[in-house]
């Protein structure tokens, strides 16, 4: 049996829905993204995903830690100083993240013209 | 000028971000992706999305067509009927979400199990 097919994010119910929130939402995406680029302290990504507070952040990475998505790693140093990475699985999800950032960025124009033209039409602003 | 370098999701002020968080957001991704298999009425998407509601819906397409991922075309019948499809932008886009989606779905076994071990290891639920 595929066990893929018996998973499907358009039912409510099924547990791959909360995943798809969790690699897709507001932060989940940028961390994941940020993460392939390479490991990071806590700090350092807070730096690098411009914007999130530090509770939001940590919420994503217990989310994504407990999907299996990303590693933490506490080193027993003094300070302990903690560091997340990447699983094999995290690694795959931030690829597809990355090929649908790449498209985004790079139609931006378009986007820019297409608000344009609606706001345009609707009296602009 | 490759005017994709202009744009940055990790920069809370590129709008390439609020793009990224419509597209991914919590319906933005379903949308997309059932709107990929074909078209629909609004009625008839709000029955694929399952779980959204009537406003989310409204609110999810009017971002989508602003941002020039969706089409939306209001037939002159009587009573009126509206149409949604995607732009080939939109397209683009939604072949993105649908290969991310089906990574998701295919390796939620993995998931499950990580979910079970993160939980057994901080005592169960």
């Amino acid at each position: 049996m595929d066990e893929g097919l018996a998973f499907d994010v358009f039912s409510r119910q099924c547990p791959s829905r909360g995943t798809l929130e969790h690699v897709t939402g507001r932060w989940g995406a940028l961390t994941l993204t940020a993460l392939s680029e390479s490991g990071f302290r806590f700090n350092e990504l807070r730096r690098r995903v411009d914007g999130v507070s530090e509770k939001m952040l940590s919420q994503t990475l217990h989310a994504l830690e407990r999907d299996g998505l990303v590693h933490r790693e506490a080193q027993p140093t003094n300070p302990p100083r903690v560091d997340y990475e990447l699983t094999p699985l995290g690694r795959a999800v931030a690829e597809r993240l990355l090929g649908l950032i790449e498209l985004v960025e790079a139609r931006m124009p378009e986007v820019i013209a297409a608000r344009e033209r609606y706001d345009a039409a609707r009296g602009g602003r």
